[in-house]
């Protein structure tokens, strides 16, 4: 099953703005839609201010007018609470909806993400809305979903945030001790006595940077409140719509990987997730992928929305290159290759003022459907029908997990040392990156996932074990998991106190091993290390160890650790466990990564040219294999099984050779007695 | 006629500081302007806390005794009101007169530049400060000019200012309805229902940087009413002072290309133009020689005052290099060369305390005339004099126009997308650049300015056309003129609201194109396009465009659009335009340039070589050649006409052949039979 | 006579926070301590929340049980007062503790270096729990010193810093005639009529930067003011400690060339010097041995404790690399070599929480001896032991001087201009690395520092002559001393004020030149001279001079000056001086220092390798040769002497080749006959 009973395809449309133009652009831009088989928009993202005139004024006639127009030209909703930006008559009758800055600067009315989540007014006045929308179109069944507010982030350091802060606290703490306890504040002397004596953590107290710190627990507690504050807001909305409208799935907008929330406990509050995906130059296909799989797996690996990505061009990178022909098509059916069941713009017209007039549109500002853009998106929408329902709902079937935990990030961000290159992103990116290589199907996990369903388990950087989650890991490779982690893990528990007595702490038996030291590189500087007769860098950090049941499988050769170990591997239980000591390059990953998943048999969903990506995605009606070839060249295939092709209808036979053209997509369905 | 009917010569002086030192040193500073042939100082520019020592006592004792001082010694007078930085028992007294920056944070007491342009106390003390000085000097037959205020620049965000932007906008645009079109505030919901909910534009509200806005329209708007607010303190003082002496002309010193005031705007409220010029080191001539030729268009070609230059070195550049020996000579003579009747300097005698310490002046801190500089400055002031009045008020007569307007320079710097890199200043600079290397007299102008006079109008990057500027420009080119534009023309009307339709929106009949996409060139690629054979860079932007009428002269080379156009060319009425869809490299623009300009007979002044700058100015008296040789090495010119040299007396006839000496400078007056 | 008449060997320990840690790991560090032959802890760094949880109590049953432990276990004790960081109760009962940033912004609690120096609340309770502590402590016989708040550091720009500053300037100037003659206050009109006009220099009046200001001397006084604000705090502590245990010496720990306070004028008001050494990654062994001169050299040659150093590793540094098997102990009697009587660490047990839990420690989070870090503590403390008396109180005899003046910091960093890049602390870093090749004892001595005893005083960039040290060096040389500076010498007096008449202002005498001019050199660009036949850039800045009365020895090759002296000596009286008139490179100030010091029969304590450094103590017992092998690498020395090694008893003769390991020291006492 997909997000909403009411979609029977995947749905293309995107973020229509009517608002801006006068009445008699609407018509033209129904024409259009229809050239373009455009079937669904997202309405009502920044209408606060036209919506609410005043404190106790409400006005929908625009927007009754906008939902019956659309839904007199056979298009569904996805209807916004406009809710993401704040009306500026509200900011001047209550400065408390105004953010703080990390800098202690109290903002003034302007731009987005821009209420405190902590503002009573906000509260009082965003439910109030939602409750309006909700009741006053609750009768429109061509709304196929909910979207609180729009792109939730940013942070705030108001007063109101600050009380807040305390009562969080002490709801999580109980008493002071215990929050002296795991802030270690006997550490330069910090003991709070009371809980009016805590203030957030800013660049006016224990911060000196915008992401470094003099207290890491008190940032990270930080970042949780920041990030629970936000839910606050979209749960209270979600609730008020909820008992209107019970049958329709309620979601917001996601950025990816966003460190700002907690998307994997966000996600267990939406009824569907959904994102906007705006690579930036030069991203790789693997990177692009990542962030699709996460938003897969944020809903355990439920279709998403793909609700955001621009048809061209964006406006606020620094360098805003135009995407070429046709990677707008292999972009969007990426998206559905890891899961998609939506392909939605930002934006439907190009508006004429303000930062986002220089972002691609599916109408230009030329007004009329005679571009390259046009057209291509013309083709897709074609192409979309032509698909119907057949993907709907498909599921990836992943025997590898990636684990990425939000509070790993933010600890290992905030961390003083040991180097300042350090990036948990990065880490587990280079992880993804040979895993997609590999065209090994993975899931992207979090702390909360049972592993049992997995071959492979890899969870790079894993600097703070939660909880228990040592011993669910222990479980997983006592049962015959393999499991890999890194240099720098198992050093600190959900405080980020260190827990002592030999890294890694909690995973030292499952591990094998005791790291002594870990030695942080200066910029520019490798170490090297051998694995199956090759040569690879060890950067970034390097953990000195010793051997405690675990076999090297290569040593540093230079330093004055050379000889000792970098990778081992220790048998534990039914499975076994790989330690990294350092960083190394894609090479060395990829080749890690083919041998690991042959030794237990997880395969590649096929095997393609560097540039191909392949992945498969199955429903009840069938299993649906995706060639994405992101190369500016063409690019040939060799089947493996008897397929059709859902765009051609042409049917292959297994151990023919396919040729792709450069940025072509194939979907191909697996012949049913393949 | 030049800017004052008191001088009949090039005046040669400068800021003159006495009230920095004690009496005893007043009397040898007069016997060194006599050894250097000193005519002018200008005074009393930052004297406000002497002359006002508290709210109700004025106090000119000192500037009496200097004002007969120099004038017993026969010099001329600059009176400057010295309200270019106000006391500090003011800014106790009244903290209304200090300004807050684009952070929100209110200054203190410090600087110069330090009053708020909306300050209540401000606009009271400064102006009843001009009208006592007027009424007390005004027998004072030496003074040749005012001099109001200082360098006026900077912005104020404070509350004063707040509530002025909001009149300013009541003023302008009547109805709130107006304001939210022209904002486009249904973007992002920000529709405004009372001038009150109105803020200023700045890093607490809608920027995210100083020059990074989310709301192009608002902070477009804020520099024009910065602007506007500060030529309001101007002409206040200018009103007040012109009623008491009616004869004497009025000027403030301007600083060039200074992003922050619309200089073509305030012109018109000058009597005089007169500026301040530091060129960064490294500057090239052709843009020390666009600085001059800007002051001299602003005035519609007068001649201006070169109210301060360094006679040897600044003090606040990165790397403070001497000026060699010849350069204060060589750029005191281009600065006449391009329009200036006045040499001024920065500083008469070097202070000892304080910032300005080690920027140069005429008397070092040495104190006496056995300097090298002092040595330089004797001979150029020997020199002035032997010029006597011969080229005073004398006029160029340029046939080329080049197109520089704030408002678009503004629009541009502030826009999101489409490349960080782009810099209006620098596109214009490159045109001038080509001009200036092919020897083309240029005047540079606003788009207030009459195009009839011209056989060339080049205006690089015509972002924004404000009003019926297209409707100018048509006329121009249905007329028999050249008109050149380039690449992001024709985007947005005069509130930055894009102009649907088709790019390059109302130049699109004149130029003969419709440019449907432009890409933004990542940082360090290229695209290529050949003009007569040769091979060019095409940079930054790539306008990717169709011909409409157009005929293409060149086409990129490489990337999808290779094939398409990029320099094309228009015949439109008796006329021609050329459009260049993307920006190169020096040589292509010199050999267009030279192309154009044949093509309309639009001659050089004269063929040097490379290194010999070449100017023509016209009075009544006669018509005087300029070489300028900026290299390092001699070079020679070969005469186009029988000249006499006006510093030697000595005659040359047509064909000679002359040698320049490394920065050696000739002034050459036209043989009345040439 | 060593620090203090308690210790009878080279202490060795550090910081220890046991109130960190649960009671039962107390015991083991005592266990450890032994293994590792600590014998000093500091103790109560940060406590004063634990010691005073509220206003009114005082809480020491903790620190009584440490003090009680520590004693039983025979370790001695440098007892902090626990003031570098105040209570959270505290900021929020009283704000005013609490700083103002450069910026204006005032600081919530957080961090440390938190405490305003002019906040009546820090004054009153930091002064009040230091009279507490030396109560309650006084009879422990086994503190050997006090150590008051830590890392004394920071500045504060609130309403009280700022009332504090009117009264210190008024203090010092008397009349505000006298201020507003110091500061040249008639440069921009800034008279001040009333002392409550003056504002504090910061960003949001004098400063466009941290360090860049508008008044040099504003800035250079609020820098001296805040400087005696914090030494005022560490009086008042000092003396309330004093009257209770007068007995005990008194110090703060420093931290070497720290710009914010001068330490040439704390030491007076110190019993003894010690200071913390964090060498950055890649600092030279001269970099490092010129700290621990300065240290040495405030004291006037005094011995001083190594009250902080890393173990093993840091935290802070963007790359924390390991220290390398033996840094820890070739550094640790580098500081002996230069005089340290004490070899303490930070820290003792590494934290488990906030910013310092990746700061190596003698204890790691290990928690045992095993560690390759513990072993080579262990080993160095065995050879303290072995050390026993010997090196105590030994001085070193140099007859070299090098001048480093904080107020001439100040002042060349707030300079603006000539070049961004001059760096006081780089031009003395040049030539004591020089000196330090050379193998020649250095003092490092302030302005107030006696002469008499020196053959040679180097003073580079001697910008600034305040009082009449001009009139020091003159009898210096007058003497027969030899006397070096440099470019922009002699340039201002002690208000930053120009001396007028010509360069080097009251040094002119001295060197026998007139420096007419200055040139900055841009960015990358160097000139050339040559020295004995060699050539050596010429680079930074190039003063051009003429000889009054001095020799040229070198001259400038290029440029318009090429010809010109760039290197002269002076005979003058007995002596000569020597003036530098360029920066240069290592080649040549190595070179040139030889010579002169050979021209003055200045000898090295001896010739080694590059790579190894050599120093020479000496006291009632003996003259100790200290070899250091810096290099990675075997070095091999020559002994001029007969010589015990005191660390293995083993005896040498003269003429004799030792082999010293990479990183290996050699401690030689000279034979008593030598």
């Amino acid at each position: 099953m997909t997000y909403s009973n009411k979609v029977s395809k995947i749905v293309y449309g995107g973020d229509y703005n009517p608002e801006q133009w006068s009445e008699d652009i609407w018509e033209e831009d129904m024409r259009m839609f229809k050239l373009a088989h455009i079937d669904i928009v997202t309405l009502n993202v920044f209408s606060w201010a036209s919506l609410q005139p005043d404190e106790n004024t409400y006005d929908f006639t625009k927007l009754d007018k906008i939902m019956d127009l659309v839904r007199e030209n056979g298009l569904k909703v996805c209807l916004a609470t406009s809710t993401g930006a704040h009306p500026a008559w509200m900011a001047k009758k209550y400065p408390d909806i105004l953010r703080t800055e990390i800098n202690g600067l109290k903002r003034k009315f302007g731009g987005r993400h821009n209420s405190c989540p902590n503002s009573p007014a906000y509260h009082k006045y965003s439910v109030r809305l939602a409750e309006k929308l909700a009741d006053r179109y609750k009768s429109y069944d061509n709304i196929v979903a909910w979207h609180i507010s729009n792109e939730f982030g940013g942070e705030c350091y108001c007063e109101n945030c600050e009380r807040a802060f305390r009562v969080w606290l002490k709801d999580k703490y109980k008493t002071i001790e215990e929050l002296n306890r795991v802030w270690n504040t006997a550490f330069w002397g910090h003991t709070f006595y009371d809980w009016d004596e805590i203030v957030l953590p800013n660049l006016l107290s224990e911060h000196f940077a915008p992401e470094r710190t003099m207290f890491q627990g008190i940032s990270l507690d930080y970042k949780r409140f920041n990030s629970d504050s936000m839910l606050n807001c979209f749960q209270e909305e979600y609730d008020t719509i909820k008992k209107i409208t019970p049958d329709i799935p309620i979601t917001t907008n996601l950025m990816g990987f966003y460190p700002v929330l907690d998307y994997q406990k966000w996600a267990n509050h939406m009824d569907f997730a959904s994102w906007d995906s705006y690579p930036s130059n030069g991203d790789s296909m693997a990177k692009m992928a990542m962030s699709h799989d996460l938003i897969r797996g944020i809903k355990k690996g439920e279709p998403f929305v793909l609700m955001e990505q621009t048809p061209s061009v964006t406006n606020w990178q620094p360098y805003n290159a135009l995407k070429r022909p046709g990677v707008m098509r292999l972009w969007s059916y990426q998206a559905v290759a890891h899961g998609a069941d939506a392909i939605m713009f930002f934006q439907m017209r190009r508006s004429i003022g303000a930062c986002e007039k220089f972002h691609g549109a599916v109408i230009d500002h030329a007004g009329h459907e005679n571009t390259r853009v046009f057209r291509e998106l013309e083709a897709l929408g074609a192409e979309l029908e032509k698909i119907g329902n057949m993907t709907l709902g498909a599921k990836t079937d992943a025997k590898a997990a990636l684990v990425f935990d939000w509070d790993n990030w933010w600890a290992v961000q905030l961390s003083a040392g040991p180097s300042c290159e350090l990036q948990y992103y990065e880490e587990v990116l280079a992880y993804y990156t040979a895993l997609h290589s590999n065209h090994i199907p993975v899931d992207i996990i979090g702390t909360e996932n049972d592993l049992s369903g997995y071959q492979i388990v890899i969870a790079p950087v894993l600097y703070m074990t939660k909880g228990n989650y040592d011993e669910k890991i222990r479980q997983f490779v006592k049962e015959g998991g393999t499991f890999v982690t890194t240099f720098l893990s198992g050093i600190t528990e959900e405080h980020d106190l260190v827990i002592t007595g030999g890294y890694p702490g909690p995973l030292r038996d499952i591990m094998g091993i005791w790291v002594e030291e870990t030695d942080a590189l200066p910029k520019g500087s490798e170490n090297t290390f051998s694995y199956k007769g090759i040569k690879y860098p060890a950067k970034l950090l390097c953990d000195i160890m010793h051997l405690e049941g675990a076999r090297a499988l290569s040593s540093y050769e230079t330093e004055f650790y050379a000889g000792t170990p970098v990778i081992v591997k220790n048998e534990f239980g039914k499975g076994s466990s790989y330690y990294i000591g350092t960083s190394s390059n894609g090479e060395f990953y990829e080749e890690f990564i083919k041998d690991i998943c042959m030794e237990k048999g997880v395969r590649p969903v096929c095997v393609t040219p560097k540039e191909v990506e392949a992945t498969e995605r199955k429903n009840e009606s069938g299993t649906y294999l995706f060639y994405l070839n992101h190369g500016e060249k063409e690019n040939k295939v060799v089947l493996e099984k008897d397929y059709q092709d859902i765009l051609t209808d042409t049917f292959y036979h297994k151990n023919e050779e396919l040729s792709l053209k450069a940025r072509d997509v194939m979907i191909l369905k697996e012949a049913a007695d393949a």
